[in-house]
């Protein structure tokens, strides 16, 4: 290396002491949470930019996406998190808040197509009018962990019609395929809705240029999201997975647990649950959900 | 810990199972480079939310504090380009790839200022027409680092008035304060300008906040932005920072270094250099140029 360059060692030292300096520009904060994650975010974003030597190019490329990602994003399309579902951020969130205990229902990513204020149903009640599909018949029962059945549990539940899409990316957004209820008195819930299928994430967007350079997969798997809440108990954010279905070893967001794999029954034409008698085939899914105790 | 529990080493062993399988992901790519930069991308994400056990509450945070960063983000509003300057991985992006040399004039971050096809203009002309602020004139040489004047070279310049705004801050957005000029037979260069001012990164938005929370000022000092380009030689980008401003030790995107700061010399009313006749102070700053060959 020539005279007038500064040699490994001080170059070293110089980009430590840029480090150094953002870090400690983060302990004026009186928040002491605020200052750690602060603090470790600088740390792990200059690290990256050390270790790859990211070039202007780069970081002209990254201020692009960030800014086309801002752009696509509005009230029925969140690509930021899609973005923390392909990077596996959000599977990592998810199981650093879960330490799995081996008798409570396992967690997996929230995903971008949650609703706030989806309608109230009663037991039994069918959310998947309007939607194209088999008819599937859900149901199981909440309980804690002791295997108590929980009364008045809040179960929410949303997913996609069988050509993969959610209400919200129909034309006209017509609401369907969500809703939340209330366990009985013995933690039971039910709902008719149609089978949903696998579907790619929406790769119109920066993040699905992101996956086309890594020649990654859009699919996920088939699922029904779940979230339920109780009190005393940790809400538990979830899915249930189609059994069989072809993208479960490649879910374009590393969402699959083995214990979330649930069957979807096949029944022939005739009468079904609730009263319902139906004219094609139907399925049926069981979904047992044991929530932990808040600790 | 209770028996229902993973222990921490097992724990460990799912998170890193996380983190492989996603890093595992990238290497479909046939592009090296892409799968170095998001392998190393991913591995520093995820061992920042593993370092800091971030919490759903933290996610949903990050996920609203980019979305507003998108939201606001426009043709004349980069919050990007602010979060990243102001999280130090501008300066750090070009501190790797600007090892510094003794014999060349220093980088420093581009900021999110700039702008595309600023007018040409002739050398001596006066860019500071339609700005508030004193008269200043701004002349140097560009050389290389062996000595020699490089002429042609493209010299770009921007900067804010003595309100500390850009001109696309301005309300209509006229064009000021900023061009770029070709360096004469002997690779000097002149300007009219106003002396610029010390002034806040805009800080109404969610890049504010971020410097709320840790109670830092958003000020940055008084600065001339430079881009220099000359073939053959590494193109430079960097400022002039006006010596003696009192946020020389607080910048907010830790920008300043101190062979870049220049002493702007106050002159009395009267004849001034390309035939100006000033009926208030002005100032002048000198700013010898010196490029370092590509390499």
């Amino acid at each position: 290396m020539d005279a007038v360059f500064d040699d490994e060692e001080q170059q070293r030292a110089r980009e430590d002491a840029v480090t150094e300096q953002v870090v400690a520009s983060f302990e004026t904060s009186t928040d002491p949470r605020y200052e750690q994650v602060m603090s470790s975010l600088v740390r792990h974003l200059h690290g990256f930019i050390r270790d790859v030597r990211l070039t202007p190019g780069e970081w002209d490329a990254a201020i692009a996406f960030l800014t086309r990602a801002g752009q696509i994003t509005d009230e029925n399309r969140q690509e930021f998190i899609l973005l923390s579902d392909v990077l596996g951020a959000s599977m990592m969130t998810v199981g650093v808040n879960s330490p799995p205990r081996s008798d409570a229902t396992e967690s997996t990513v929230f995903g971008p197509f949650f609703v706030h204020n989806a309608p109230l149903i009663g037991l039994g009640d069918d959310i998947g009018e309007g939607m194209a599909g088999r008819p599937c018949y859900v149901h199981g029962r909440v309980t804690g962990t002791d295997g108590s059945g929980l009364a008045g549990a809040r179960v929410e539940v949303w997913a996609a019609d069988e050509a993969g899409f959610y209400d919200v990316q129909y034309e006209g957004h017509a609401l369907a395929g969500r809703a939340h209820m209330f366990t009985d008195e013995n933690g039971r819930f039910d709902f008719w809705t149609v089978q949903p299928a696998a579907y790619p994430i929406p790769y119109d967007g920066p993040v699905g240029d992101l996956l086309r350079a890594a020649e990654r997969s859009p699919m996920r798997p088939a699922h029904i999201h779940f979230m339920v809440v109780a009190e005393g108990y940790v809400t538990l954010i979830t899915h249930i997975f189609v059994a069989g279905d072809q993208y479960l070893d490649s879910d374009a967001v590393f969402g699959v647990k083995p214990s979330l794999i649930t069957e979807f029954i096949e029944h022939e034409p005739g009468e079904a649950p609730r009263g319902h008698v139906v004219d094609s085939t139907w399925s049926e899914a069981v979904f047992d959900i044991v929530l932990a105790p808040e600790r």
